[in-house]
């Protein structure tokens, strides 16, 4: 754990301590460096600093109140929007409205918010990321105006922590890791790799607020039900189509 | 340009030197450090070194040389299989068989993808992605023997740079990063930001050999088509739902 890229650890808690211009530029210009298909940079960065938009985008991210306490809340979107208007403006027509191309610019928006959060944190800032910017994404275009061929697939807050929490336990890394072709899981496997987070205090505390038998019931039955990720898979689908793709 | 987040370059061409074992685990365990969707980690990342599975992606990959060279080989896939089967042994009902989870889990394996790009460069190392791995989806799930719950969203090659190409010219900042709302693109707007990419040597190079009017045009008939997004994403959208989604 002794290198910059094994030391992440999201921030919910900020100071009220606002983030320079030149910082956020320096930051958001990491940002741009990152891959980009073909180099069409088909993908936005939207600012949100003004108290007023900010307690919009609260409600739209369940009011989790690390949105109105950071001083920057990012929302990075799939784009085509601008490499379409210069198509046309250059006798091209553009053939970006369709699934392929909003994820191929979806993968730039999300290749670039990780630039972006790892080059804040390398100059000192806290970041944090909230699931829900595709939860809501028809909202969220509504709020910050985005035009046909945007849409939101990303968002963080930014600026200075808090709080000083510990590294988050991880899997051991053949959970995730495959060699040459993907691997049986066994339920032996299964055990293992999760036997240390099942274990842990932080778990037994969770399964006795929770009222629950196991870990993986908080998950299915709490935090990310049936029910609440097919009513939102309807939704952001809308949003795609509404948006052009 | 001075700073390691800015300095990113694709590299095309490798050395045959390998890879380590341990400076691979190291950089994928920078991967893993990654922010996760509820520190579910519900991404995967095959590792190919293998020349007769890595010739198989070279034909998936569009024949580019690079997949053939460089000594290693990445697949990063939304994958919510081993989390259903770890729901499935703890009596709890996953309910991810959507597109939202799709989603969700594509998100994950994406910042994954950067952290390990960005880790193996500040090693030393070189990386490229591969647009094509949305592309052939289904063979690569084929080949890397992917079972129900996994798609692959990204691919890389990665190994010691046998070339030193100059830095990509990136559109200015204002052209990607809007503040509060979203901003309009004029034509005057579009002609400024585009100026200096469209002027370049390296354009009128390209206009001369693909023989057209405008670098918009090379996009949209030679590059990235509408009938080719279209077909690949009838496919890509196969994908998806033949792996459960």
């Amino acid at each position: 754990m002794n290198n910059f890229f094994q030391s992440h650890k999201s921030i919910r808690k900020y100071k009220s301590d606002p983030v320079s211009d030149s910082l956020l530029d320096e930051i958001l210009l990491s940002g741009t460096r990152a891959s980009t298909t073909g180099n069409m940079q088909v993908y936005s960065i939207i600012v949100n600093r003004d108290p007023a938009i900010k307690e919009k985008l609260w409600e739209v991210h369940f009011r989790q109140n690390m949105v109105l306490e950071a001083p920057v809340h990012l929302t990075f979107c799939a784009d085509f929007n601008r490499f379409n208007i210069w198509c046309r403006l250059r006798k091209a027509d553009p053939g970006y409205n369709n699934f392929l191309s909003f994820f191929t610019a979806a993968i730039d928006a999300l290749l670039v918010s990780q630039n972006v959060c790892l080059a804040a944190e390398e100059k000192g800032l806290g970041i944090c990321y909230l699931g829900t910017a595709t939860y809501n994404a028809e909202r969220i275009i509504e709020i910050l105006n985005l035009p046909q061929g945007v849409v939101p697939v990303a968002a963080i807050v930014m600026g200075y922590s808090d709080e000083e929490p510990g590294i988050t336990h991880r899997l051991p890394l053949e959970s995730v890791v495959h060699y040459e072709k993907y691997k049986e899981f066994t339920p032996e496997l299964i055990n293992e790799i999760y036997r240390e987070r099942e274990s842990s205090d932080q778990t037994k505390e969770l399964l006795r607020i929770n009222e629950k038998e196991t870990l993986a019931q908080i998950y299915t039955d709490k935090r990310y039900t049936r029910k609440d990720n097919e009513y939102f898979s309807v939704k952001f689908l809308e949003a795609i189509k509404k948006q052009g793709f």
